[in-house]
């Protein structure tokens, strides 16, 4: 396939570097793509951009570099250290296409400055490197849930608002979408950020012919109720109650363990579950913040089901998982399949990705197998 | 549909009483039918045999009454005390339909014999109760590994090897499925025990032209496998080792905590294993005798994968389960659906009954969702 | 030793029923005391009360009575059938001796008055009888957390404030703690309620010579983790974080949920594990009101430890318990050892019971086998 | 104290290889004692040899360098990076005091010669280091049960035996006991070979005056279960069955899932929980090979529980740790603890070490509180 860009929003995160750190030893055939969907046989007729097609740049509002956030994950086991001595410089050339995000904090003017200039950012790293498209991907911090507004109704409503110095009509993360879209560029929500999420952009998306998908990449926990949950309802087993506890280090912990940020991740769980099993079953579910377990995620979840004649059964799993480890391959994959799919001219929200989100735009379905027979599907129809 | 027997080998059983007295729950309208895949929305359209449509015997060795059985299986908290005392009387009434089991050690004479009796007793119970039809299902215990002898290649020669008197040529299993091809049913086993799956007996269900299903129930740690794996291989995450233990109390756990019992039983459940995630996966997997925990069965399972650059995670679960509870609506559900498949006029393995197995019959696909796929297909074609 | 009164607050919850039931059925010797601490043989020399013995009576604002709350139990598994049927009647016969207990809402007039009627209640408990002694034990739900007030700080202030109708100085909790107290009985606090804990209230067991002992009945989780936080100091390994849930159904996961109630119930807790492994550690904590799990409550909790240069391991357990199966043979044996204490003439804070507690009074000492070595030598001089 | 010796029989093993780099970076105070128990201040005033007054050597039969098998455990997570660089150079200088083991496969001439070269090599140690007394720690892999001889019965017959060239009359564990006590050096055995626990090598260490200890290292799973049971017993709860499986990579896995080296193992496991809860509890127990897991074990152990009036109740835990971090810092302990009871003269088996063993000498104590209460009690006494 062509040149194809990959711009990470959130570049220099934790899931970001993992997956541009994993590509760098990919195109060095230093590691097998494990983890990676798009590098199963059945998509290999597909022609999806090698791992030497595929050029990274992105937006970050942080400064630490690319091989210094990479050396804290070598520590903490998700990249192995013989990787990170081989990608070091590699780290470094990436770290040099990554321009400064956008933060209401720290801006000046308006929003539809800001929006214009990362659209730019997007632009010149096409020209620069001959890229035949650009696939943008949000995997920055989790937001704080925005509050809806008239504007965000129409595109004509939104754009005089954004005009406006000084006022903040958008989240960062729908900035970025706009920007991305005004680029001409598919976008890709991995968090459960509003972004795209709103009708003025959907508009816009629709209007510029452009194909996006999202949201919140379904990594760990929801994973595994994903999978789960059909097998009670194929049973007819009568699921009570599915109780969940998720204890989470890093950066991610420290934001999650937040209230406000965490309204958004937990209503995307919580939907999964509620369209998997009916709404009425009783769904507790936390995020604790807990350091020391570094970037490792660990999720127990309790069901509680009844069967033949009210017999009263359970099932517990615990999952201990590195999120970054299992986020970056799908990173890789959706730029793949969304380069693929705005190739052959596909727009609007692509439903069939929902295999990777836990909260998927363009579908209702959640079932894990089911989303990977959409997948599959739409892979055997090219 | 026609009035339809279900003729069950180990009549007296947990499992067989679970199951007779919930029919008799159902038909009183006292439960919902919790558990009985064939009575989920999608089976509705195909004229399944009602709950007062289906007409129970069968045969055991144990003399211990259905209603004794009932009331130990009530203290184990697998039948509801008011269930229990509801349908205690038809519980008598069905034990009237029980015929004694075949067993070698207290048999005289041939096994030709033998089956020539079991036989009588089902074409006899269909007789006196004007059935169109009786579906035989084994779910007495699980036996001991029978050798492969010769006779067992063709039905000529089994059929003269059966006719010499004293000679044990088939283990109870097959004798059981012999006999109810003979009378001219459909034969599902519940169980790992050899029974019809013996080129002779196939060839014996071709003859007659009588479909059949099995083998093994696949209730609880394998039902939870069997959905796990497809997720680890959708993802392309790499599993290095599934172990696996169950506690069992009761009888079965007496039976297979015996190795040579329990030999079958793990080799299927670990053929299931080994064609979900490919073959060179460490897998232990033990079974141990707990007789304190009654009916209840617990399974751990602890899984090791490798995820993008080799992270290490992992993901364990523990199902505390009834296995009679789990057991019974299945028997229910496969006598109704082979009641229609042989409605239909259908023979030989019915691979598309495959969801409700661990090993087997007519189809290699282990997968639950495709299995469950599968059974939908077939129930939409109807 | 002589007849010996249990006055029960709350006497017509869960935790009291069982604990009657259990009784009568001791008293029958239906049943081994089996959870019963007092009757471990090293406790046998102490002449404690014996089973028929124990006269029970109390205070309920419930009106459900003894039997009707057992049968309740019975369905949920608490009680065997067998156990139920037998004590039936004689749950009636402690359910008269069950007087209105005290609530803000419903009393008219001072708490002075209030107080007044519960002690007279109990005096005539012990008249009617002819008991040598009545310990009182609170066993009503989990209050919410009350407001300090000037008046607790000495017992004149706090019987002035008493005496004005219509104010509200303590908590029903307090109010009974403060009757049996001028009843002349010695008070045990099994909940985590304010109740005797003021200074008023303290200075008013000295100045009666009385004992009294609690709080927050040490029966689930905090018993395991009282256990096993001092393997990890004793081995020097460096606990980091140790998280917990706790899934309770019941009208306890109910009260627990509110959030106002669960303040007494976390912080007791929380109090107990800081003071085992030092304040420095990580300790999220939940409680989820999970309705269909009945009187079972679930507790997970995951401990991340650090070994020799930093090793990082872990260990995680899941506790399935009935609260009330555990808490009522406590209650037992704190009214069998209080007696004993009170008979001895001793008086004040029993710190040699904190093995019973999550937060103990007069002790600092949280590790369950210090606890029990300190019961062990009380009896031991004895 | 005088500069002391530590000789360690396996001293390229995992366990010994672990102990000596921590050792070394001790010395180099890169980091804490976490996991030492001699370093926890109830003890600092024994004046316990320091980590500059420590000198390893030892015997292995195999060939692989300290550097060497240092950096497999760096890899495996058990050293940290940082810290292998450090203790590089130090792991050679003390590879140079290996000395080649005794094996009787590769031994010629008689077991008596074998142990004379042995002793020499500790001897020459001691003199070439200028040490005041030498500790040997058998930490080598399990051996096979060896039978039972009569020559085992007295020192004379023993010896007797042992002149006899190419007679096998002792495993090698024993071999290198004997060498040890001839040597005039104390001997502890940090597995379940059968090393010391012959009569005629107690007679042999009562002869010499010198104090041994062992055996079988606490290390996991029955270090939470020495913790746990007394829980139970001290509830009065009853416990009915106790399942375990532990799964094991690296050599020890290899070595313990051949049946006839696991025999040991699993007896020393057992007879700890036969004491602890008395000899009727079903505990089935299993040792399972996992290679992924590398230096990882993991064990899941359920217990099943009765409560009050037959409540049905259940505890499970994972327990997931690195054998070689946890029984490194034991050896220094032992090591320490040993040299000071030499120094005081004491001798025969040291009961109160029995904190540190699975199947303690000396004493019939298994619970942990109550052993550690013993070895600080000792402390005290000093």
């Amino acid at each position: 396939m062509e040149p194809t860009g990959l711009w990470l929003i959130g570049a220099r995160g934790s899931v970001a570097t993992t997956a541009i750190a994993g590509l760098l030893a990919l195109r060095a055939r230093m590691v097998e793509p494990t983890g990676c969907v798009s590098a199963l046989p059945r998509f290999d007729h597909l022609g999806l951009p090698g791992w030497d097609e595929l050029y990274v740049g992105g937006h970050d509002i942080a400064d630490l570099a690319l091989d210094k956030r990479a050396e804290l994950l070598t520590e903490s086991g998700v990249i192995p250290h013989r990787v990170f001595e081989a990608v070091r410089p590699g780290l470094s050339d990436v770290d040099a296409e990554v321009r400064p995000g956008y933060h209401p904090a720290t801006h000046q003017g308006s929003q539809a400055d800001a929006a214009r200039r990362l659209a730019d950012d997007i632009g010149e790293f096409a020209a620069r490197n001959g890229l035949a498209r650009v696939v943008v991907v949000n995997v920055s911090s989790t937001e704080p849930v925005f509050p809806a507004l008239p504007e965000h109704g129409s595109l004509t409503a939104l754009e005089a608002a954004m005009a406006v110095p000084g006022r903040t009509v958008l989240p960062p993360s729908s900035v970025s979408a706009y920007a991305a879209l005004r680029s001409g560029s598919p976008f890709i929500d991995f968090t459960p950020s509003t972004s795209i999420r709103l009708p003025a952009l959907e508009e816009l998306a629709r209007a510029k012919g452009l194909p996006y998908a999202g949201s919140d990449g379904k990594t760990g926990e929801t994973l595994v109720r994903s999978t789960l949950a059909p097998m009670f309802a194929a049973r007819a087993l009568n699921v009570r109650s599915w109780s969940g506890t998720n204890l989470l280090g890093g950066g991610d912990g420290l934001t999650l363990a937040d209230s406000e940020h965490a309204g958004s991740k937990l209503a995307s769980k919580g939907r999964g579950l509620a369209t998997l099993l009916g709404g009425d079953v009783t769904a507790p579910l936390h995020i604790d913040n807990v350091p020391d377990l570094g970037e490792q995620k660990i999720a127990w979840d309790h069901v509680s089901f009844e069967g033949f004649l009210g017999a009263r059964m359970s099932l517990q799993f615990t999952w201990t998982g590195y999120d970054s480890s299992l986020a970056a391959p799908l990173v890789l994959d959706l730029a793949r399949f969304v380069a693929a799919a705005h190739r052959a001219g596909e727009s609007g929200p692509l439903g069939w990705l929902g295999f990777f989100f836990k909260d998927p735009v363009g579908t209702d379905e959640h079932r894990l197998s089911e989303q990977f027979a959409a997948l599959s599907a739409w892979a055997e129809a090219r």
